[in-house]
């Protein structure tokens, strides 16, 4: 009854390399009351895993552990219960670890709803689908016919922020590192506008996809457009600091905006972590699921196969490699 | 029935000099239906004038025109009235300029409550007090036990930011680049801790003032303490962003802090400016009452002697060379 899993045994400096990692076999424990076995059969893999891994321990969640399975969370299926209300055959999403099988509390596994598939579920549903919701609807509080600046905007949260944006009514630009992304976005999501950041020209091509300057900012990346929507900002603007993607593998992080823009405009800039918010997560995928059935919502997941892919794969999120929701299945 | 007036005649490149300035002889207009003619007695100079002479038409107020008269408030005794509600003696707070009078519709000018002598109300009634109290408890939302950092902490705004903090039992920390007013914010104000800006070991001092991580940063100057106060914030913390004074005379104004710490500590910045405000003047008024009443506040006032004395005066607010809020009486 073994299982295979990956451990952290050294803390990355820098960028994150192979040998930070243990492929390890485990056996499942006998299961305590209140707890289930559970058979992952898909992982994701995401930009705040990079975080965890540092000794840091003033963060939002307390740091990996040398030696402890790396943090990650997905669906799978219960094996065996011994909480009330999970049964084998159930599917569940939870933190199971970067593993092939775990066991936890069943009271930390929520259900995924039935009709469901795993890549809507990964993609839209889950952690991507709830940080998006969250960071749009509660912080950046989005009107009709305003203008929203997404960086990372082909990513899986972007992505997501930007087509409920559009459903919403408001002229959506979008910032990503390739053109062929760019025009999957104009194309296949119907982005307003998009901008590649590394054009040598950025500053005036923003300023010309933002005639009427930016009243949302969806931070996900960091890097000089940071500075220049600040320039662009509207009165009263509102500025959702999902993450910094670019600065993760920085032992010194950039510099941002200076802060005189926040108060000749007005602005409020804000930073959250997910999992602050766990009490809204069932009322945000009702959200959710009300523009994917609208057919507001369209995702790609980019599926890497087999546990040990993860080792490599995870770089995709920070090389800008992925097309798609990053996440394994095993 | 002349009065003299001082306008912006050009604008400033970095610093304000005084050959922007040009003294004016002026006469007093015949009162339209609901203007009201007063004198003034006292002009407040603000950090806030430097932004008003720049030709910036995306700030928070339109600049002042070259040629008008310098912007500013003020108060001041009706000479003559055609408003309904104010008469000759009455004593009025408004925006009467750089100038011995003023002729300004009557529903523009709020009534100087009774009781209260002119150095209480500019000091602590007025913009200092209004922009202390709006920002303290609007933004920074204290609670007893929390810790507090303020920059500028012994100017007009600052000394009444930390005064309010302590008297809801927050612990205090100054900032200020003097160890004379390191000394009066501690002995006089009661604060709790302060820092000298110049100190070459601020960080590690800033640590040590801070056992208990910072929750409220109420930031006036900007500067490197910026970037070390931001290190330090804890989970959830606010951020006043007030003014950042050090970067008015700058053409390139300096970086800010890096959003990292936004994220991992899920940090709001917020910037204001007080005029969005207007309505909630009577009611931070009252509160502002109750401290000065309950002998929370002590207040002093920089005096300059002249309508003139503004040219030269104004400098002293960037120059830290004030002590106490800065005004004109005229």
């Amino acid at each position: 009854m073994g299982y295979k899993a990956i451990t952290l045994v050294k803390r990355p400096e820098g960028e994150i390399t192979p040998d930070i990692f243990e492929v390890v076999e485990r056996e499942v424990p006998e299961l305590a009351e209140g707890q289930i076995h559970v058979r992952q059969t898909h992982m994701s893999l995401d930009p705040a895993m990079r975080g965890w891994m540092n000794d840091d321990r003033g963060s939002y969640l307390p740091p990996v552990e040398i030696g402890a399975v790396m943090r990650a969370n997905g669906i799978g299926e219960v094996v065996a219960s011994r909480f009330e209300g999970l049964s084998p055959g159930d599917r569940v999403w939870g933190g199971f670890g970067w593993a092939e099988e775990a066991v936890v509390h069943g009271a930390t596994a929520l259900p995924v709803p039935a009709g469901v598939d795993a890549d809507a579920f990964m993609c839209v549903l889950a952690i991507p689908g709830l940080t998006a919701a969250y960071g749009l609807f509660e912080i950046g509080e989005p009107k009709a016919g305003e203008t929203i600046l997404i960086t990372g905007a082909a990513g899986s949260v972007g992505t997501l922020v930007g087509q409920m944006a559009k459903a919403e009514g408001l002229r959506v630009i979008g910032v990503s590192g390739s053109d062929d992304k760019r025009r999957w976005m104009e194309e296949t999501l119907g982005f307003d506008a998009t901008l590649n950041y590394k054009d040598p020209n950025l500053y005036k091509a923003l300023i010309a996809a933002a005639p009427d300057g930016i009243d949302v900012f969806f931070e996900n990346t960091g890097g000089p457009i940071q500075s220049m929507a600040m320039t662009c900002m509207n009165p009263f603007g509102r500025v959702i600091v999902c993450g910094v993607i670019s600065d993760y593998n920085k032992s010194t992080p950039s510099p941002g905006p200076s802060w005189v823009h926040l108060v000749r405009k007005r602005v409020k800039v804000q930073g959250f972590t997910l999992p602050d918010h766990a009490a809204k997560f069932p009322a945000l995928q009702q959200r959710l699921i009300g523009y994917l059935q609208g057919g507001h919502i369209q995702y790609r997941a980019h599926t890497l196969e087999g546990l040990e892919s993860a080792i490599e794969g995870i770089n995709l999120l920070f090389s800008g490699g992925n097309n798609g929701k990053l996440m394994v299945a095993l």
